[in-house]
């Protein structure tokens, strides 16, 4: 083989191996912005469902084993205890609001049915690095538990998250919420974004 | 041509063929889950401007087809028939709630505007599959359709969706609407996600 | 070298060329309707807590140098004249709501905590073309600026919007605000969208 042509086979052999490592980005198992944002996001909203329909074992499993849920006022420590935690303050599924349960089986004009209350997630800001992110989102939450069973809104407040994905799942390692309707819950006034 | 160069040949132009094929995904076109649930948000929230805005072509347009659109107590197959359906039951552009407009052409102090109906999406879960989605999400309903023209919450529920990618599009082939402030057409008590 | 040699090696060096330079958006930096729309995302959602924090740099910095702020009955150019035209408009960080502060000083039964008021964005749709983007979405505030810091909706409206991707970084050019509890800032009754 001609030295010339061992160089330009070498060259050819050197830019496709290039190519290859530079292409490996493209893969299924990619880490960008965008796909780290969207499977977070869809953590978010999964979090939120499984809170209003009191599905402890979902909620519990979008934290990491040993994550955090601090609601100021109280604060857990890895799945078994949220659970427990959680699962004490929560009211039995369908019964968001024992009290307007009661008071609305007097009414006779309107077929009673279950309470809810629902729980929303906006403005989600996320700053990812590698398998960390730390974000800041507003929630609101509206309920029916009322004798006419009409939609009101009834709180809000803001999240400072801290999640990590472990074996390429997005979790909360640590989730701490702000509430505005409470005096010992409320946030800070300083922006706690960036 | 030596044989050992006739080998080298091969050996890198088939490098070169599968990188080329590994790069594939690399195309615009490619269906990552964050690609795809970009999309799917575009889809959902152009959905809600075409209802709110009374523009019924757009909004059929974001389904197939023969795509379903279920609100429990009602159910049209078919862009045709959601539109003659639903056009059927919404009140024309700008007449929100007739009713409220009347009253407010009683007072005098306020200028009389039209009033209007907000439709909201939050808390999107989405499992996207190859072509084929399935998603759950909030949605909440505000308005001003009262002689003050006051921004009130009215109503709540949630969605179940299939969607569909049709020629590169994400569209929906089946809408169904909770609505908690019905009792006929209100969801599970079970955790309707994942 | 033989013809055939050559030519052979050409092509595939050509190939592999053409394999780089269509591998090129699969590098971190791409751009892709996902990757920019996630960024954009958070964009608008960094922008709300800075305008609810009473963060003016943080605010200005997601304009553009020369970006505008048009709000219907004003309208501010370049961030200078943003930040002195808004921040004329805006509480006090902490006084979302004046006179419902001095008002719920005079309550006993409930300790004093300042007052606050919160943007949310829903429903965001985006058309991106390159460095270039505009965008729908609808917004809602919510507040407890009253004696009790009882959640409340008080006003909804929709935004349209131009943004750019100014060295690698997507800002708004332009914001418009339409507001629908005030008569002369409502928006159209055509949709908006598309």
């Amino acid at each position: 083989m001609s030295k010339l042509m061992t160089k330009v086979l070498f060259i050819v052999a050197g830019l496709t191996l290039m190519t290859i490592l530079a292409c490996k980005p493209a893969d299924k198992d990619l880490s960008t912005y965008g796909e780290d944002r969207a499977e977070i996001e869809n953590l978010q909203a999964r979090y939120m469902f499984a809170l209003d329909f009191g599905d402890l074992d979902t909620f519990v499993s979008t934290f990491t084993e040993d994550g955090t849920l601090d609601i100021i006022g109280m604060k857990w420590q890895g799945r078994e205890n949220i659970k427990e935690g959680l699962g004490g303050m929560m009211p039995p599924a369908g019964e968001e609001n024992p009290e307007a349960q009661e008071a609305s089986e007097a009414t006779e004009e309107k077929p009673l049915y279950r309470a809810t209350g629902r729980h929303n997630i906006s403005n989600i800001v996320l700053k990812i690095d590698g398998d960390k992110a730390v974000g800041r989102a507003y929630w609101f939450h509206m309920g029916n538990g009322n004798p006419d069973r009409k939609a009101a809104l009834d709180s809000y407040g803001y999240y400072e998250d801290e999640m990590k994905k472990v074996n390429g799942q997005w979790l909360f390692s640590k989730r701490r919420i702000y509430n505005e309707q409470m005096a010992e819950w409320i946030g800070s006034d300083k922006n706690p974004c960036w």
